[in-house]
């Protein structure tokens, strides 16, 4: 099961106050901070003004394949769980299923089990290094991040991942990503993710 | 004078949730989290997991000089007040010196007053625009903005301005950015600014 | 003067070769090459296939104003003139004003003439070092760089500072620097810098 | 088998270009433009001098676990052969074996063939979008793409993955990268890739 879970955000207050710099007027009331911060924040020519808003997010349970995309957005820090590191968690497992993001399709997640299953085998009869072992998982295998971006670079990924044509795991977690971000902040998202926005399920 | 004040940084955790993940072993209590922080983040292999946690300053009277290079380091996020903007301010100033960061040479802090006064006779008694009439400020003219940087981009920022060869206004910034951040941080910079260190002041 | 050289661009081949990859088709033809060129990388989804094709430039002649904004795009490698290093220069000039930029306005002009002759005398009767006299130069002061930008970057850039609301200098030369590009490259430019497009002086 | 080929390099004049400006002095000779070059370029400080020169390589036959490793370098730009749009490859295929990367271990090798039989069938039999069968690849699996980084991001790649601890395949890689650029231009690489250096095969 994906899991998304928010650990930290930065106040909605430090991109204010880059706004209030670049005019060297600061904001009048909660209600300007926030009208301006929408009318200038989400012009391209302006949306640096969103870059000091960070979000830190603890990711549990994409796959490797959903990885591959993930960490091609390149204004983003990312901590993976290294399977250079982790693989031996395999050797002792009841049920390999919990390692596999399931695909909705049974014949794809049967043929994982058994792969899995085959690489259980090898592992616990042989003693080859997890740089060989490696190799063998499918690409279903479940992983785990910490991911850091900035209010920007996540606009730009939700709008990229969001829209039908992504990946559906991508989709899920690009939303997922966004339910969990302060509720204060969703107003900057509205021209991406809005209620008439067929992006959403 | 220069002001520097922190707006936000985030906890410390968030690098130590990154750690966590990478090898699937969450650290055992603060004093292991520190350690282990140190240990791994300050090697330039791991210094990605610094990437995390990010600082947001305030940054108020540098001077333009000092601002051309603060601006050439890529991995930063910067609202700066815009002379194309904010110009007019010096109209009607009494004192064109406030709009000045002093050298500590009387012959260049007097030329540079007589120019501001040349610039805001010809604002008094014209209606050129801020875009011609900035070409006339001097690089000690002051300007102030707002600063994102992550932790491990700081990093290498202390080092390469903190060092004694670099321009003497942007070694003092370095240093009073550093001493705004949470006193809990500062072991992790203990490489570059230490007791022993002779960078410091 | 402003003078715009290209010291170097990366032939169209490589993005060709790169779109190839993706959907494992290579080009059938020139024809097809340039017609699925313009097709793909001028999406916002598929601008990074412009990333393989980088430009390097030898630009002289712009204010220290100019070096300000253009320093603030973030994707670009840029060389610069280090007053820190150069300021020297002036000692022995004829003629100040050589390394002014004009910005057609006599009084502006004027001015900064006598800003760098007050410079120009206190370098001849002192020894202050460069990083004290630095302060005294005017933002109209000539520099002179290197800058390399990948085709999408140089995209973005030419976007936002060829608009009629960008400062005038930017403007020069972001046109300059599209002019000395591979006349056969421009046609991935037509939608920013068009016969129609009222950016164009 | 890994094929690594440049497609393109920039010259190393323009680096040299970018050095003169700095301190405005054109170099006096081509040893003098090669040593100052690598005096100036191999200093973390001035290391920016050689981002101007840029690689692009086509690079064929690597797995998609070195892949995941590989797309980490975020100062670079990929286009990468997409599983989902390519994945139909499979369907008519004699030998699976031809499209994964071999381990050296025999019982992985021969578990990732039976893997992709299973997918070949699965493929045959129905009608399942790759969105969902590209789950079922393992992690060996054959990719291809096109890569540029400036040498500056290119050092520090080399400096991480050709060390004894990195993944085999991709010390492998990196090798194959080094090789193929330019002769002249690896005298900028000797503090990492030496004659004495243990790194090297």
């Amino acid at each position: 099961m994906l899991e998304v879970k928010l650990l930290h955000a930065s106040p909605l207050v430090v991109s204010d106050e880059a706004i209030s710099k670049c005019w060297d007027k600061p904001s009048k009331s909660v209600d300007h901070m926030l009208e301006r911060m929408e009318r200038v924040g989400l012009k391209n020519k302006h949306g640096s003004v969103l870059e000091h808003v960070n979000y830190t997010w603890d990711i549990d349970g994409i796959s490797r394949a959903c990885l591959q995309e993930l960490a091609r957005h390149r204004h983003q820090s990312l901590s993976v769980k290294s399977t250079r590191y982790t693989l031996k968690e395999l050797k002792e497992a009841n049920d390999v299923g919990d390692f596999l993001v399931k695909t909705g399709d049974d014949n794809i997640d049967a043929t994982n089990r058994m792969q899995l299953r085959s690489l259980q085998y090898i592992l616990q009869q042989s003693s080859l290094p997890n740089d060989i072992l490696k190799y063998a998982i499918p690409e279903a295998y479940k992983t785990s991040l910490v991911s850091t971006m900035n209010m920007r670079a996540f606009r730009n990924f939700l709008e990229l991942r969001t829209s039908r044509a992504a990946l559906w795991e991508i989709q899920n977690l690009a939303l997922e990503m966004y339910k969990v971000i302060p509720d204060e902040h969703k107003f900057l998202f509205n021209d991406i993710i809005g209620g008439d926005n067929e992006r959403m399920a």
